[in-house]
């Protein structure tokens, strides 16, 4: 199968926190639902043609709540649909806590600009 | 913060495939979003009551595909929105590959009654 993707998704999730796999995936599941509706308010036809083409994503990782927020600041500052996710701490850590960033459905070379020297979670 | 649930969503990631992490957030991340848009399609009212709550999410635990594939036909046979996820491969397992589902946003006593005995993640 060969696909060509012309739009992503990237999704920043802070590592110093030290979440279990379950907790990083509902934080990350939280943050793709957000940003997709974000996407949805502010450039449908982007949302639509990331669909089509399957939902490429990208999981990344950043260090620290200042990281997290200047990337989610730039985004929006660049016209992007972004979503800061909160976790309401119920479980692992404390209320209030940001935890991950979703950016985009955007085009590749708009989104890489922003996010291209980040590594993979 | 006192929060009353209605609904919620439901993320079954298969634990035999031994994916990394980032693996198993981008796939409940996907699974997430499809599942959303199915529920779109089928019960607009329960995605916005959802969506209002804050989007309430559980990371389930299944073994295998055939577990995988047995919860996500049920889901269908009850009338929920549901949605399979497949991995194109590129990375760590093959392509094709099984690897989560998503069931859900759905009333909390429905959702139970299919999923209410499996482990979180």
């Amino acid at each position: 199968m060969l696909r060509e993707f012309r739009y992503k998704q990237a999704i920043l999730v802070r590592t110093d926190l030290r979440m279990s796999k379950g907790k990083i995936a509902a934080q990350a599941a939280h943050a793709a639902v957000s940003a997709a509706e974000e996407c949805r308010k502010l450039r449908p036809d982007w949302l639509e043609a990331w669909l089509s083409e399957g939902q490429k994503k990208v999981i990344l990782r950043v260090e620290s709540e200042d990281e997290l927020r200047r990337f989610y600041e730039e985004a929006k500052r660049m016209g992007l649909p972004a979503s800061l996710i909160e976790d309401a701490g119920l479980t692992e850590i404390p209320p209030g806590t940001l935890t991950a960033c979703g950016i985009g459905p955007a085009p590749f070379e708009i989104l890489d600009k922003l996010t291209g020297r980040l590594k993979l979670l």
